[in-house]
């Protein structure tokens, strides 16, 4: 049986103008990886609403779930709540238990829970809330589109707190080994390997540094025992 | 009028499972930005040839220019080249052009130019090829797709070549205020700002870092004197 699919969409204009470095697409990765989920592909869009509209519905029909990061905060450009509920065709609204939350983490900050803080209340029609633990604003899932912030440390909790409810598969093993020589060198006898062992996937990744020519090579699998035969295989073809 | 529009695809297994963190992007989006191009989407898709040739599909028709990076090595996994080929609806072989600069290129290296490495000549019909000055197999250019290599530095100096013969829009200028309060404090005024200038892209990007809670203010657009505009406003607001 193959693993679950899934696919991230990260939201905001910050990202593709230069400014910001996403990280959030790593972290997620590694996360599922380890849980057994295959993420299958990213997107970035900018702070658009038909943007995210159209690649949430492409999304959420092509993988078994979908990640989003960025824009449901209380700015005028948090427009990310809007579009899921655009996506899925339901209306959306302040919602109470989410306002609950909201009122109870201001009132213990003393800080004033205004019309712009309220924005982060209106959650779509039918969706569960995920927790925020650091800075209250729910996030939410609605259909297998698992809505979540974008400022990292928050991304993080709540990714924390949705995998573990999400039904895993085998856990992809790989290893990797380094070898200075260049592709070139290495491409011919890492082909036969692939052909040797079609249930595994061998990736081989070129660096240069400081004049030095390599490649990580990385054999990945479902089975250990495979993935330890083709590392043995391989470190004899190289001599190591 | 509009600046030109731009999409990138990041090519690559590595990326997705979390083992690589992808870096071109940012370079790009840094690149376009300053030359007045906008990159507006970016993909990453594993080394699968159906979803290359989707996702190239799909970006070469939404977009001016299109951008790939990874997966013309000369390794089995790199399939980027078929994939374009197929995408374009054109035949892939080996070119004698592209064989002439890795013929050359291995001799003065002193390397053997083998069948792997030949691989690395195969150019679908049609296409300009781009320049390598790191390590000679080159990238090349197929309707509004440019093809480029993975290893960054690789990718940074095809980068260099191809956008200055790219016809440019106006540059993005941006400045930004970093304010100490929580965005639910700023999102009022900043809306109202927001609206005063629409022709600008307003956006508040919040960090929290050693328990200080606050936002970097973007303001971004073409024309110079009305970014500085609402910069004075903005300023004026939050007391600078």
């Amino acid at each position: 049986m193959s693993n679950p699919t899934a696919a991230m969409l990260v939201i905001g204009d910050e990202i593709l103008s230069g400014r910001t470095r996403d990280s959030n697409m790593n972290h997620l990765a590694n996360e599922l990886t380890k849980h057994g989920i295959d993420l299958c592909e990213a997107r970035l869009v900018a702070d658009d609403r038909a943007a995210i509209v159209t690649a949430l519905k492409a999304l959420s029909a092509a993988y078994d779930h979908v990640f989003t990061s960025g824009g449901i905060g209380p700015t005028h450009d948090d427009i990310t709540a809007d579009a899921v509920a655009e996506a899925f065709g339901v209306s959306i609204d302040v919602r109470d238990d989410a306002r609950a939350i909201l009122a109870a983490h201001y009132e213990r900050q003393g800080s004033e829970f205004n019309a712009a803080r309220m924005r982060m209340a209106r959650i779509p029609e039918g969706a569960t809330l995920i927790e925020n633990p650091v800075s209250a604003a729910p996030g939410f899932r609605i259909g297998n589109v698992h809505v979540m912030a974008g400022v990292p440390t928050v991304f993080e909790a709540m990714v924390a707190s949705v995998i573990p409810t999400l039904t895993g598969g085998a856990p992809l093993l790989s290893q990797s080994l380094r070898v200075e020589r260049g592709e070139g060198e290495i491409a011919g006898p890492l082909g036969e390997l692939a052909e040797a062992f079609p249930a595994l996937s061998i990736g081989s990744y070129p660096f240069q540094r400081d004049g030095i020519y390599g490649a990580n090579i990385v054999i990945r699998g479902a089975d250990g025992a495979q993935v330890d035969a083709a590392m043995t295989r391989l470190c004899a073809i190289f001599g190591k």
